[in-house]
């Protein structure tokens, strides 16, 4: 007999016929005459209850199974008898796959996320993790989704770069010298010869992939990549992943108000398609015991998917900030413009002031990268980021510099070295057209949609500084 | 006026109405008191024939542009003189937006796939690149529709790993002390030490997400990986990279012959909808000059979609080699049992004996990895290959073994320490099942299905050995 999945007997509400179910034990609950097997094979939120009668042949050792054995039961399904349209199995055989023992380490109820981080390779049994990469999948086919249907075309972006484009000290360097340095070859100085290494030069893991982003844009029209992005900074922080995956949209002959807009619709259908697909996983999450989100976070939620976006300058952000009262709230760092907008700045423009996501635009060009589109104004770029509540930012984009001369120039002011861009100036010699683009990590919007608050928890196996098990 | 894209143009057959279009000229031609234009916007393969009248203000600017300047055009959309039901537009104003001049690359129509190699942050704007790389979009959306709608869960499996889990030498390291050896801690014999290093640890870029995958189907049922793979092995050829893309689906409770037809299933739906998405695409590409695929190659997909494949032992696909006469095909390797199946022999399978795709199923245990499952004659493993024409294998999978002892024996026989695998041996102690799945490289298939020889064509930024530009 053909397995059903536990999502389509409870969807479809397939009822008065046998079936064949397979899957892991959450509990096993003995009474008089009958075991109670609740059962989850991963296809839903939801556990399909089983009834074991003591008729059956292995009657003693199914009642003596712990929670984490596989089985697969066949039987009849049935309306349970207890709330109004639950459905439950009625057990004619009960085949038992794999057993647990005592050593299991999910056995407690209570399992904290930090025990669970340490059992990464378990923890997706848990009801917790299974909603959190169900959400996790939906988000990710919503990107798709949208994208495609506007018209996007998916790139993926190279991985190892051999340009350092956003500044040093941020990358990890990937080589096949490194392993054994006493056998490798070296230079005069004493550093690996990188000249003489796999890919005949010194190259990186990619920080982003924009820059080739723009490339496929001036072709394409319009791109996205989805794909894993890579920080060696030292941040030990609720908010920062080694290794963590980026959506970064590209558009040639996009300003960075149509980008703006392209980033509020991608944020609220993201929302939309949570709320749509995984409701179930949404309301586990928000009604664990340890959630740290806000109670009403669905309705939030449901409030950020129907609302226009705020939309303010950097400038309008430091006379908002300039004006709060020190006895209402006490900034860290100073406010004047020229300042850098800190955290503590974006999170209570996003939460106290807006109550909602809001897009800051026009930032200082010293804060920002140098292929920014330079303001008339001389002192401002077209850059924007989105700050949400509960995370701060989670969008950056900008339009792009399309001017070779400025573009040129304002490497130059950066004591930037031209010549390993020369592909990507290139694309300002020929042809060349406005173009805008974001990106956003999909941890930190993982976190702001399921109100999770460590991004180690949304994203199956995480790398942080010490910590690259698995 | 918001501007249309060529495709929804020409798909929806807009005429009769004003429209803007914005995009790059393929090429400009002049007669008495008409420029001819013809746009892509990079929507689709096909291109828009823009009219320009010599009364335009700009006229003798507009005429003088070279092919890959950028241009919005404001005109009315018409039925064309020529062509039943072609569209063009007649312009009313041509704004100039970026221009090109003679050194542009890609000014000769001639241009070879060798040349535009070196020139791959501009081949995107060439006819056979579009089409490439569309393609590649349509057959990454139609992966996650294929697994999604079967239930199966998208797994971003990590890039950075601790594992070596494959046998070594064929790793790229990563770190963040090998950047300038002369600053870094070492060890007593003078290597890198890695305890100090970013991860505490050396770390590789994973080959492969298969055993995160397993673990992830032992909670989800069913997952599937799409993501970037990395082997530093020193292979220059036409069908190996040091980064690709891999799908790499992984199912609870599924043997063998359930992941050979899944794998087909896949394979089939791959074909089915480039043929549904983009049949001008691929009829452009095999019509090209330097194609070297089969004239008949839609037709071949067609009938590859439409068909049963083939499915034989290693066993098996031995004798039918060893029956081979010398006189018809003269093989280099030995076709005896225990001999391995060389590219040659599943080539032969594929193109000559079945003319078609072919699976090949329970190899011998010595070329297989430790982790398949053993067949009761102590000899085989629950392996199979997919083997097509043109390219070879492009699909390699297995049953994996469930039992704790056997793999455990499997790994001692094989000199595998067992302590870094402790989590995927974890597997089988708790709730273990029967599992499978398979990893199919993205560009092979993509070099399958459009027919082109050469891998480093069918992916944006190909990296291999001495080559990591752009």
């Amino acid at each position: 007999m053909d397995r059903l999945s536990v999502k389509k007997i409870l969807t479809e509400e397939i009822v008065d016929t046998d079936a064949t179910v397979k899957g892991w034990l959450r509990s096993v609950r003995n009474s008089k005459k009958f075991s109670f097997l609740v059962l989850n094979d991963g296809s839903s939120q939801e556990n399909l209850q089983i009834i074991v009668d003591e008729v059956l042949p292995n009657y003693a050792e199914v009642a003596g199974l712990l929670s984490g054995s596989a089985v697969a039961v066949t039987g009849r399904l049935v309306r349970g008898g207890g709330k109004v349209q639950s459905i439950e199995m009625q057990a004619k055989s009960v085949e038992i796959i794999g057993k647990t023992d005592e050593t299991y380490p999910l056995q407690k109820k209570a399992t904290s996320l930090e025990f669970l981080r340490e059992q990464a390779h378990l923890r997706i049994r848990t009801n917790t993790f299974g909603a959190i990469m169900r959400v996790r999948h939906h988000l990710a086919m919503a990107t798709h989704e949208f994208f495609s249907n506007r018209g996007f075309f998916y790139l993926n972006s190279p991985i190892i770069s051999g340009v350092d484009a956003e500044g040093a000290g941020e990358m990890f360097t990937v080589s096949t010298l490194a392993s054994d340095v006493t056998k490798s070859p070296k230079t005069k100085e004493g550093k690996l010869d990188f000249s003489r290494d796999y890919f005949g030069k010194e190259t990186f893991l990619a920080v982003t992939g924009q820059l080739e982003g723009e490339c496929y844009a001036m072709g394409l029209g319009a791109v996205y990549t989805f794909g894993p992005t890579f920080r060696s900074e030292n941040s030990n922080t609720t908010r920062h992943l080694s290794e963590f995956w980026m959506i970064e949209p590209e558009v040639a002959f996009a300003d960075l108000d149509e980008i703006a807009g392209l980033a509020t619709d991608y944020i609220k259908y993201l929302i939309a398609y949570a709320l749509e697909k995984a409701p179930k996983e949404l309301e586990f999450l928000i009604n664990r015991e340890d959630a740290t989100c806000e109670k009403n976070h669905m309705e939030i939620l449901k409030h950020v998917r129907d609302s226009k976006f705020m939309r303010i300058t950097y400038t309008e952000a430091m006379e908002i900030l300039g004006k709060v009262d020190p006895a209402v709230k006490k900034f860290e760092y100073p406010t004047n413009w020229g300042d850098e907008l800190q955290t503590e700045h974006e999170r209570y423009l996003a939460e106290v002031h807006f109550k909602m996501p809001v897009i800051v635009t026009d930032y200082p060009k010293q804060f920002k990268a140098f292929y920014m589109k330079q303001n008339p104004d001389g002192k401002t770029v077209r850059a924007m980021d989105i700050l949400v509540p509960g995370v701060g930012e989670i969008i950056g984009g900008s339009q792009r510099e399309d001017d070779l001369a400025k573009l040129e120039a304002r490497m130059d002011e950066m004591h930037m070295q031209k010549e390993p861009l020369w592909w990507y100036l290139d694309l300002r010699r020929f042809g060349s057209v406005p173009h805008a683009g974001f990106g956003l990590g999909f941890e930190r919007a993982l976190m702001y949609i399921t109100g999770m608050n460590n991004i180690r928890d949304v994203i199956p196996f995480p790398r942080t500084p010490k910590n690259c098990d698995f």
